[in-house]
């Protein structure tokens, strides 16, 4: 029986690659990229007509490096030892920018699709938590809910932690995207699942649910997942459409929270909500916390791009339209004064937003109003959001 | 408000695109693919230095199309007008594979990503059965089951129709997928979602659970999803392992519906249950159905890679086996003396498995069993598998 099968694999096989040659073409049979023990990372590609390889990637100080041509036309480059990291990066052939061919492992930014892979040197360090390990595994699920106050029906991404089926009364995390993502973002760019997979199996989280809404509110979904159509994504994806969208991210926001009480195993009430995210997903906690001051107890600001009404001066500091807004004042007062659990504001040092958020923790300290800070190297990148989101979801619902 | 949140949101932009020359560069202020109103499809790829470039699709006939080179170094080609489809392309820049830097929507079988699009020409056709289309949508998830025959957990995905949350009872589909495939093949190839949203949105297809497992039964789920970490997908992924599975898919095939009738809103029974898949799956459900001959009313063999004890006759035909196989032919006496609703079997007229289903549907004549035959034009590819499955859901629980 075996050796049937494996007749009908072989002729499977025979469909797909229909010829060694080609195989090899597409690169198919070059192993790239390849970890080696001391944590460099060798880099293959069979180009065997091209004049110059290089390889860009956040590994890399700034240049592309230059991979030399070996024998059989594979070009080659080796990293120094890397730190522990999910690294992206993409090939230049004769200049022509493209995916490493042998490497099936790629995720979406905006616009911008990269080959990716992941460092880790021991257990527990941050490239660890980014694998999917040998623990209980969460599930994760594209959710399609009802938003009356955007009137339309929106997708998110839920999800529900190891055991959840056999589990009861979950706090729940809501984790927004910056602009230009979407539902998808925290997922894959993120690896919300396999960070909250290791800290959970480790004790160092609470079995939480996550959900991740859709922060572009004249938007359904991500690219391709919604009638709209296959339409190339942009950064401005969400603000240069026909249509003005009926509410703001913190005004239809209590539809998530409804939808999800309503339909999964969620504790209710402000001390098992915590609401998080990053740049334009900060501004949202930022909006959401205010206007909602009793809701949630734990608030985090990932780099937040913070936006308030300033009466039109384009020059002011965030501090400036801060002491100017009274009504912003006054929310704000109302929040702190509920005492939130954690206040938690995080930013990178090179951040183009340090400026706008030392403005906040200005305010914030004049007001004796509880808060605490991180500051990370780096500036306006997923590397940093990963950290933010692994230290953030160990503080919650404890 | 508004004026400062534009400023963020040109920064945040600034960050991304460093400059437009890198944007032109990497391709992405050109359009491509654009679908023309003859439903022809125009691909535009920026190559200042390339000296060929040639565009590979499912939608040629044969030998790569070339590109003729334009103003500002973008070339391009146009194809004739196309019939609705969802199709795959990729474009060779001097030789070399890559995918379409313009275009973010892709697809993976096995190791080799291609660019997709989709084309309709009207409602209903099956461009436009493959679309996210303005219906009502089911919510996709991957989740983590127990397999006690397997001694492992696994994932497989799981589809719940629209209104899912207010209904019950509803009826189960397993959907299998062939060598190669794993728990993510049916969703992203083969267009579940899509396909059942259309059906169930326009009562084509009864509102239904579809559950799509992983077949390989030496792996816990799709590559780079389970701690085996990121290897590089083959066809033979499921064959080349040290271990020897604990059983195999058919033995272990009750694990997956004990876990769905436990944890969804699942109608239980043999009426209420129906399973079929494509060439591995086909021969899985041929496999589980003579295991479990009372316990699904409806069963679909895409294109199956049938598999039955030989005693050793490399070359014996499928019919002969099952001649000489009594085993066999005890159970398949005993599944259709159960009378099941629907045995179905698809397969395209150039299917290099059409003799073995040819001599399945000899031996199944010769006992009077009852069965249907579905029989299309091409050979073992995807654009079949979507057709059968659209064409077996729309039989399915009436």
């Amino acid at each position: 029986m075996k050796k049937t099968f494996l007749t009908i694999i072989l002729c499977l096989a025979g469909i797909v690659a229909t010829s060694a040659q080609e195989a090899l073409w597409s690169g198919s049979q070059v192993q790239s990229p390849v970890i080696n023990p001391d944590h460099s990372v060798t880099f293959n590609i069979f180009a065997p007509k091209a004049s110059r390889v290089t390889v860009s990637g956040d590994f890399l100080s700034s240049q592309p490096a230059e991979l030399k041509e070996g024998k059989n036309g594979v070009w080659t480059f080796t990293t120094a030892p890397l730190a522990p990291e999910l690294y992206n990066y993409s090939f230049q052939v004769n200049g022509m920018k493209m995916l490493d061919p042998a490497n099936v492992y790629i995720s979406r930014d905006v616009a911008s699709l990269t080959s990716i892979f992941i460092i880790s040197h021991e257990k527990g360090d941050c490239g660890d938590l980014y694998r999917v390990n040998e623990v209980p595994h969460g599930n994760v699920s594209k959710v399609w809910y009802d938003s009356p106050t955007l009137k339309m029906k929106r997708r998110l991404t839920v999800y529900t932690p190891a055991g959840y089926e056999r589990g009861r009364n979950y706090p729940v995390m809501y984790l927004l995207h910056g602009a230009g993502g979407d539902e998808e973002a925290w997922t894959t760019l993120g690896r919300t699942a396999q960070i909250m997979d290791n800290l959970i199996a480790t004790g160092k989280a609470k079995p939480m649910i996550v959900v991740m809404p859709n922060g572009n509110v004249d938007c359904q979904a991500a690219p391709g997942e919604w009638s709209r159509g296959m339409y190339q994504p942009s950064f401005m994806g969400s603000l240069n459409h026909a249509t003005k969208p009926a509410a703001t991210m913190d005004e239809s926001f209590m539809d998530i929270v409804r939808y999800i009480e309503a339909n999964y195993k969620a504790a209710k009430g402000k001390k098992n909500r915590a609401v998080c995210g990053l740049s334009m997903g900060g501004g949202h906690t930022f909006a959401i916390t205010k206007r909602y001051p009793n809701d949630f107890d734990y608030v985090g600001l990932f780099s937040a791009g913070l936006h308030i009404s300033g009466g039109g001066d384009r020059n002011a500091s965030f501090y400036d339209l801060l002491q100017k807004n009274t009504e912003v004042q006054k929310q704000l007062a109302t929040l702190f004064n509920a005492r939130p659990r954690l206040y938690w504001i995080a930013i990178g040092k090179t951040d183009f937003l340090y400026k706008q958020n030392a403005d906040l923790r200005r305010y914030l300290d004049e007001k004796n109003y509880r808060y605490e800070y991180r500051e990370t190297e780096g500036g306006h990148i997923w590397r940093n959001w990963r950290i933010y989101l692994t230290e953030f979801a160990q503080r919650l619902f404890k």
